[in-house]
């Protein structure tokens, strides 16, 4: 008990003092932010002209131009594209399924998953079988030779964290085509990973296993997989056919943008800050992570007007090809081998761009007390708490350096309502919502820039 | 700094005891709550059939019988209605407004402010004097006898707290009238109270003075603030005309709603809930304050599908006219002059149904940290924080009794969007964030029916 107690007078006294250095520059920044919200400015522009980027594809491309452009208009002394060979998978024009039952034929409202291969334009046709988990799958194993199975496990509902509930229901997104071909299926539906019933079908990633065949995989829209497990129960059995024209391509060449405000003391230590460039081609990745790259380019922006560089480097990061490959995100780590660089920290956004209510970091604990003292000044943009564990996927990759890995966290409870698809436009998306995480993430990174860790 | 410390391992020790005794409840009312978003269903069922509600209208009559019902239904032991006299103003079907510049004639977007008087057939007609504050009114009290007064000073966008920004607007609406009299204005515009940019006026009270001659008053959109103030800057002066069709009434005698489950062992003690139940007449008073309403209704069906009941009992109160004139909130806390119950707290939700983040509690400081000692308990639904200040009008007539006023805190960036104006419909009200704030209402009000303060 005593140790926790002395714990909490030291903490309490870093608190006050880094609060009051950085206080004066907190609310400069707030307030820049709050009265220009030039984040949603950006994310206007983003979604509107550059549109949805997923890897490999021209509006990817075109995200890359436009990032450079917007982190250059931000005031970053440099701006640059480092390459990285990113995976090119595409939809086509085609994704329609329809159950046939003795009523009659109806459609089903489904998109390929992400990586998918096509059907042919024969499209698959075979019996329905409803299974909640992969064991359920094994124990029914002999019936599923020739047949489409249907992945319906919904979203644990009681779950006050979604991504939590995203966590308990996405192996039946990422793994089901496997698991299913595993036990002689030719194709696989899987209930969309939301909690909301409606009719739009949500994408992402999905894998093949090199020693199994590979089979079609497509999200159903949850009122649909409601409709079809109905119709299972009611009739014994249905019959479902499955087109996509769907394709996966050679890697092709790609870049992470990347721009700086350099340290006055000491350059070579580095604040990271970053988001994912990449989205589905569903939607306009508003929340996805639009949202993370408009509050990055804004922490530049914000810290550029300032009277005043930061002692250490503030980098922002637009990552590619967070959905499906991460090859963004690896290819930024493997160039730290060869660097003098060292980065104390990295701070994610890609949780959406909603109210942000706490930062989650992964640090040792030492590192963690240093930045929870902070807690203090970043209630100066709403933020409530500092959080053990979080950070983000691109950011992930930095774990072996010793980099505190930091994630923006809005605890929201509509993000996987949007998620992966046609959903996630900017009209759900709230300008002071949004700027209010770029001033967090702002004053976050000022504050470790001059303090260090 | 010992007292400091002493006291943190008291409340430290009282966290966990007090959490370790609930938890189980606190899950069973989260699991049942976010399974069946009963508060949405209700939300729905109180918007949609009986609409807006404002104090004195057939609206509320009818969501007072809506009420009744819905509060037997949860399963509350006795449900009343108490007594109250409260206004009764109609807006009528004539609000608008023209403004007259060199270039033509041009409508302006308005409304008509709780309480006005109307302008008579005729209406109103004067040039326009732009203000931003009382005092700038008064040094150009000379120009301002026959003008129309605008009032035009803006939320302050800077305020991360939306509630302050419109603290310190909200003088413009409910004084504005008797300042601009006093200088012998003939009307006043008010900027509505909003940070969004659009065109819808959000109406709310405003009042008279007795001595004080009664112009009429009106909100104008903000689209149309800046326009008008646009045009004042261009043309030096310009006219606008206004009609309002408002009338002011007799009082009419209505009623708070009132269900309670029945403690156990001291059944005289209670902890209140509670959200008013009247609304302005435009939207459907969605967030203000359905979203008080049903959560503080599903906090009886919640605690009443528990296999005990609390020791203390728990009273869900919708009041009569909080939006203008209280009258609810005063009647009830009158009669607990004369009964011989004891208000342990009172919780009441009227900031929006959103995301629930913080409890904010006016309480003396023993009893604060009391109910502190739940944060653990409380982050079961998500609650991150419990604040010192903080409660609701209607509650805020029980303090003489030493009753813990605590309010339900989203924090939200959004409230002022919708507030009081046509924009605050379901459609904006997410059935999770509502129902996460009704789980919390219901921990809470076990936890103090079951412990004391």
């Amino acid at each position: 008990m005593r140790t926790l107690i002395c714990f909490c007078i030291v903490a309490r006294f870093v608190s006050v003092s880094a609060q009051s250095a950085h206080t004066e520059i907190a609310v400069q920044l707030k307030d820049k932010g709050l009265q220009e919200l030039s984040a949603y400015e950006m994310l206007k522009d983003l979604t509107g002209n550059v549109g949805h980027r997923l890897s490999g594809s021209a509006g990817y491309d075109k995200a890359v131009a436009w990032g450079k452009e917007s982190l250059e208009k931000a005031g970053a002394d440099s701006v640059w594209l480092e390459p990285v060979m990113v995976p090119h998978w595409v939809r086509g024009n085609i994704e329609r399924a329809f159950v046939q039952t003795t009523r009659g034929k109806q459609e089903l409202t489904i998109c390929a998953l992400g990586g998918t291969i096509g059907t042919g334009k024969q499209g698959i046709r075979g019996g329905v079988i409803e299974v909640r988990s992969f064991d359920e799958l094994k124990n029914r194993a002999s019936q599923a030779k020739g047949k489409i199975i249907f992945f319906n496990r919904p979203f644990d509902k009681t779950k006050v964290n979604t991504g939590e509930a995203y966590g308990g229901a996405v192996n039946q997104r990422s793994n089901g085509a496997i698991e299913a071909a595993k036990v002689g299926a030719i194709g696989v539906l899987v209930r969309s990973m939301t909690n909301v019933i409606d009719d739009v079908p949500h994408t992402g990633a999905m894998g093949y296993a090199d020693s199994i065949p590979k089979i079609p995989a497509a999200a159903i829209s949850t009122l649909d997989a409601n409709m079809l497990s109905d119709l299972i129960r009611d009739e014994g059995s249905v019959t479902v056919s499955i087109e996509l024209s769907a394709k996966k391509y050679d890697d092709v060449p790609s870049f992470n943008v990347i721009g700086e405000i350099r340290g006055t003391d000491h350059p070579e230590e580095i604040v990271l800050v970053g988001g994912h460039l990449d989205s589905w081609d569903k939607g306009t990745g508003a929340h996805d992570d639009g949202s993370g790259v408009v509050q990055s380019i804004e922490v530049i922006r914000l810290l550029h007007s300032l009277p005043s560089r930061s002692k250490r480097t503030i980098r922002t990061i637009l990552f590619a090809n967070e959905e499906n490959g991460l090859r963004g995100g690896k290819a930024y780590a493997a160039r730290l081998e060869n660097v003098k660089e060292k980065h104390l920290a990295a701070i994610e956004s890609d949780a959406g761009g909603f109210l942000p209510r706490a930062f989650g970091v992964s640090a040792d604990s030492l590192t963690f007390e240093k930045i929870s003292a902070y807690l203090q000044l970043l209630s100066v943009a709403g933020i409530d708490k500092i959080e053990k564990g979080g950070g983000g996927a691109d950011i992930s990759q930095l774990k072996k350096f010793g980099t505190a890995m930091i994630g923006l966290d809005p605890k929201a409870q509509r993000y996987f309502d949007y998620h992966h698809s046609d959903h996630d436009t900017i009209d759900k998306v709230h300008p002071r919502e949004l700027e209010l995480g770029a001033i967090a993430m702002s004053i976050l990174a000022w504050a470790i820039a001059q303090d260090g860790l």
